[in-house]
């Protein structure tokens, strides 16, 4: 069965920071299948993959790509299901060229774009979690646990090492 | 009654920008309130909103703000729905300011950013839109008309003045 | 029958800079169409002009685009053929975000990337007959003569208004 | 009994950071409380830092945080006293992220930014120091002392290693 | 009799800018003067404005100035007054010159940095009040019905044109 | 016998970046020589290089330089042969600096620029095979087949370390 | 008689801008050459302007140019005598990209960079007669004059319009 | 005897740059004196160098500093000499903020700025004896010499390791 959240990249070299992304979706018990659909390498996997979501019964993607970072953009052309977008932190340009190529989309097609890098993809996980969760009550008291326990686990005062 | 989307700005001289996703909406039959909650004038409006949200029936926020643009990440600290941070364009920085204080949210709390300025505000109009249809499926057909005609409206060929 | 040349832009307002290169086209009588070909809002017009490009005997493809710019490195998947890139110039962050996102492409899809705006539009005319004249002694004359008119255009001494 | 100065942080990694601000408020004998506050985890702590600020006796607040960076610009929404912004140095924008977030407030308030990182950290410790200076004549004196001595071991000449 | 306040900028040009600082100290009854001190050109009225200033009576320096922003550093490296720094927005650079030359303060002299252009000017002002206001009862309510009245004056809702 | 293509570089310390281009044109049979040509230390070697690259039957010239990089653009200036240029990574400014100095050429001479660094000189290798493929059917098959493999390589999933 | 300084610039476009150090020179009475030497237009010219310098008896050269700025550079590996660059402000990068063009010369080869614009200009004026008063005190006179003047022009005190 | 360069920097962390320079110049047997002078932290010696630097004999002075690196343009205003700068690289602006700081100067007060780092700083030794070359012959055919030996030393072809 197709689970709601699929997470592709655009290389297995991305899945280090997507796997992020994927953590937080295993500990909030959200299903998801992680994919390689290289915009320019494989275009017609990125066709195929976006023109099936909707019927595949897909509800969030989650896009990371970096450089000339295409496959968000070209996945939110595809299909009109929520596209979260993760800028994938480069060497030359720290990302910047990533989240440039992700967020500056034209109006028509838009991707939710989170934060170059690790924190970005994990965020990536809890924005799917909060879409998600507007439709399974119970999937939101895990989100709203989730929060609860992050600002639980900040203390009050700074430690030396 | 409360309508779904919620779209917050910093001051009145966002609402040009924001009215693109009013117009988005309008145009998709999605209601949505419109409201001024400037993090930093009306902290307390915004803690109000934020916590207020869910109960009230929001289910998903678009926010824009300028500058140091603090208002989308702190609505997502105060609520779980889904928030879409629209990064207003600024007069010396261009919104690269705006930009870079929306999309770098720490790992716990993300926000959707779109481009800056009005095809970011455009699509985020889309974007809740999008979210939206997944649990309403005439609103999944409207879009997805919305989406084949803005394709059918493009030509062939470009034409001089 | 097929022109050498293809230009193609991601919308209408992306004709007044593409124009130049159509201009230097003229200018050196070599053959091209022009199409709208949006990444986005008309992506299988991408994909079936990309995948005919060889077919019906394109040699050269110019593709022009701004923000998120995807359609040259789409194209260039999808074509053996040699895509020159033109970065158009954006409102919010002057074309660098084009730019970023047409020249930062991975291994194995190179895009041919000229400079933001008119100038590269023209410069993608000059490289697409640069390339042409490999094959074509007549225009490799043109050509030739085209730039030695640029230098004989200078004159010594700058000129008060 | 409350100290004159609050260092908060948006987070336990800051503080190889702020630690930096401490060491130059123990040098010249200013008293300080160390607390983390961040402003999306633990918004309400934030609020009632803020809010309690004046009555507890603070008089000036050090904040450092780093990415998309609101703690500083949100305690000085809530407060009146002086707050002084850190922009901690991140992973892939080098701290700009933080900068921008910080430094770009909008007309009504202020926060008195400092340099990226840890000469930034120390120099909020001698703003805060100057500040109360003002009305603490033999501060007065020991910030003129640290001033002396800081220009006094300057050497004449560079020394080879 | 010195006001407790000095205004100063690097030229006749940076006025339009800084005024705005005065205004909000004329409608907080906060004294100050306005000077022109060039860092570059009246490099010795720096050294004796700076000198003079604890002596005179002078308790804040607000410094503006654009390009290689010099002004508010050098200020602070003669007084240990709290200077604040508004970076004057520029033609090519658009005051990120100015901004980077006055907040990349060594450790040793810090420089309270606002915003680039007017919003950073006003703010300076304010900055200017927060800190007076430690030593000034009558000014703390002053700013604070400054900054009630602000929060007063926002609309619930953003108003068409 | 002179190969179609010439690889030249400012310095030695280029190669490691540049050799990327030679290990392509290897994989695909194009024959090449790789000279050291710096436009500033070697301006007369420039000079010949690009007066005599017609006549002795060059085709394409790829040209890699870093920082104030002007290799790419005056060899535009003396030859009318397509020139692919590649930024390489710089210390202080990551390649920002050699991208800027070689794609924003004036109009009338172009500079086929690829991304900075390694990927880009790839994919100069690549699109020199491009070009050459134009008026070469075996090298076209060649360069469709390599392309082919490097698609096929891409596994459906990502894997864990 | 060849006067000591050479103004050189790229274009006529550029001689609003380069006229500015001529205008500087005019008022200290140090006589001048304009010329129109376009690296890329030009290429020959540039030589020769270069390998003639010394023997013509100039002294000092000063070249202005814009976007991927080679004529300073290039001038610079000609000939050893003082090259001075000024950096034009262009379109879409503000003159970033001429900055970073003309500044960022490998070892060897020294630019003398300017201000981006019209002060880069006139200081490129003031630079040249700095470096010839060396060897002339009649213009060494002038120029402390000149500066003298500057600074006496600097009014005490803002006034409004 | 005063030699004839004056090579000042803001730190002895600066030294290992500015060493460069000191290099240069004992290969071109130019004599120079090596100080720090701290803007911030030594102004008066600041003021006293370049109030006495024309007078004690000096020729050409070099400054060198890295962040808000107000030493070279405050230089520039203190003494007519030519004024040589050198952007140090910093930890998070890579000295970016450096080179804004030094090369951004207003009309009146030229810097002639090198690039960020060891080559601008070797650089910087070049440009000083091409300065004083103009009234000395055997440091001008020194000079050259040192550069033909420079282009002498390019191979033509690249080696691998």
């Amino acid at each position: 069965m197709t689970p709601p959240v699929g997470i592709i990249m655009g290389s297995q070299s991305d899945w280090p920071t997507l796997r992020e992304a994927a953590e937080i979706l295993d500990a909030l018990q959200v299903g998801y299948e992680a994919r390689i659909v290289s915009a320019h390498r494989t275009p017609d996997r990125l066709w195929d993959y976006g023109r099936g979501a909707v019927d595949r019964g897909l509800q969030v993607i989650i896009a990371g790509a970096g450089g000339a970072a295409h496959l968000p953009g070209m996945m939110a052309s595809k299909t009109r299901l929520p596209v979260i977008g993760v800028p994938v932190q480069t060497r030359a340009l720290s990302g910047v060229d990533s989240l440039y190529s992700i967020v500056q989309m034209p109006k028509g097609f838009p991707v939710a774009t989170m934060a170059i890098g690790a924190a970005g993809a994990a965020n990536a996980g809890l924005m799917a979690a909060g879409i998600l969760a507007l439709g399974d009550p119970a999937l939101a008291e895990r989100l709203d646990a989730w929060r609860r326990a992050l600002s639980d686990s900040i203390p009050e005062e700074p430690q030396d090492d």
